[in-house]
């Protein structure tokens, strides 16, 4: 194992000018500690959200420099591993999630997790570990809990073992940071939360040169995903949309409308979450079709 | 095999007047021919849906009277096999597709369809065939172009082989039809159509009695999913996520505020079409945590 960093030194923005906790090298298997999406400061079921210190929620362990990694290039994170601990918690809060106006209570409920299930209630929900929070300092300097254009909380549930991110490189050294784990968390997150969890990553970092794409992208199970947020829905939904129909005309060389009707075979038009500060949608590409290197490319042209 | 129905005799609306073009028994194997969705009637790329005659757009083969199917069931359609033609097309016209605005051209494009892979214009796109029309009668009488509570335009992608779809039986013998097959639709079928093809369809029929849905129920590929249909993507989300989270409620015998908490770890939201005169998503429940025949039961509750 290589470098290994604890979850003792976090930040809540993805500001260029918060100094690094420390560097590491490409191809570097790095351990990442992290902190739950409340900064580990809810352990029990009568702890509730609304009594929290609100400016600790959402932390990313880091940020981490990562040598080599230049302002224009793409920073692949290669996630090999995520271990999460044994308890987990979600909650409910008036006004929050997709059905916010229905919710009459504040409420924490913990979950058990083990290598198969989160036992919510006595029902045993798959275990689908993700990373909610995960980005590199951007221009913007958005706080951690909105996703955006170098990443944040993008809450996205292909961020997983075995998955490749891509990140714009805005700043020399990336200043990555990632946080917010989930046990288990739907397309859509409805309520505002998944299985709230402390607990370890294993990345490795790489970067393709000059290839800063305008949105993160992402490689898993066989799809290239375009990772976009924005206010509504529907304007994430567009953006994507016109996006992708942009990249495949590049990509194949074929005018806009040939392109359009492509998109309609190719494009799978997905809803990450519903919930956060920014919506997030995702486009799915075959990577048969699209592969992530050949849609950064469409995209940096 | 069972019986055989051909594409000569097809029906435009969900009405229970139309007399059907014949009966099947329950568990009957049965061979359905369809049309493609603007009734064979463009077979070259030199003629363009704006010179077609619309009043024949989307034909469901049908209507077959289902021995046994009584008002108040949930009628299984299992779906065996799809087979389609060689040829199949997808169409441009301006102000279609979710990108309408964009769109300068009304154009047609063929494809060439083999057992793996859809050509368009030298892409190998997926062969992912499915079904776009499927349904029966309604009090409504919908047209089948629009996706609805009884079926209908639901183009969800996973309307396919080894699929069973649960529909609302209003009036004896069903009056089931289906058509619109496409070779390949990705989720959201942006440009408003699919490679749009004719074929056929091995279909058997079975029904829970009185367990009538409210909305379509898909079981397929590990998921149970609630497909509902709104004027627009919004308030599908809403009526979809609502009857979601009562049916998690009902299921397990916990209250809202906890199935709330349960929808956002296992109930996906995901998007099947933005494009038709009403807007279908569809959301996913691991069957290991709620099955068709649960989720059918928790619905009728």
């Amino acid at each position: 194992m290589g470098k290994r960093f604890d979850s003792s030194k976090v930040f809540y923005r993805f500001d260029p000018d918060i100094p690094p906790i420390g560097s590491v090298k490409l191809k570097e298997k790095v351990e990442i500690e992290t902190r739950d999406c409340f900064s580990n400061q809810i352990t029990e079921e009568n702890q509730l959200v609304s009594s929290i210190d609100f400016s600790q929620v959402n932390p990313a362990t880091g940020p981490i420099f990562i040598e080599d990694a230049k302002r224009g290039d793409a920073l692949a994170v290669h996630i090999h591993k995520i271990r999460t601990a044994e308890t987990g918690l979600i909650v409910t809060l008036p006004g929050e999630g997709f059905l916010g106006e229905d919710v009459k209570e504040t409420r924490t409920r913990k979950c058990k997790v083990n290598g198969n299930w989160v036992d919510f209630r006595g029902v045993k929900v798959p275990y689908r570990p993700m990373i909610g929070v995960i980005g590199v300092a951007s221009e913007d300097r958005h706080p951690t809990g909105v996703p955006g254009r170098t990443g944040g909380n993008l809450d996205t549930r292909y961020i997983t073992e075995g998955a490749t991110l891509y990140l714009p490189v805005e700043f020399d050294g990336a200043l990555f940071g990632l946080g917010d784990l989930h046990a288990a968390m739907a397309d859509g997150e409805m309520c505002v939360a998944g299985c709230e969890v402390r607990g370890e990553v294993e990345v490795e970092f790489d970067v393709l040169r000059g290839l800063s794409p305008p949105w993160p992208v992402l490689e898993y199970g066989g799809y290239t995903y375009l990772v976009v947020s924005a206010g509504s829905l529907e304007e994430s939904l567009k953006e994507a949309s016109r996006i992708a129909v942009r990249a495949l005309s590049k990509a194949f060389s074929i005018d806009w409308h040939d392109a359009y009707m492509l998109s309609s075979l190719v494009a799978d038009v997905q809803i990450s979450q519903l919930v956060d500060p920014k919506k997030t949608v995702r486009i799915g590409f075959p990577t048969s079709v699209l592969n992530a290197k050949k849609l950064l490319e469409a995209l940096s042209r």
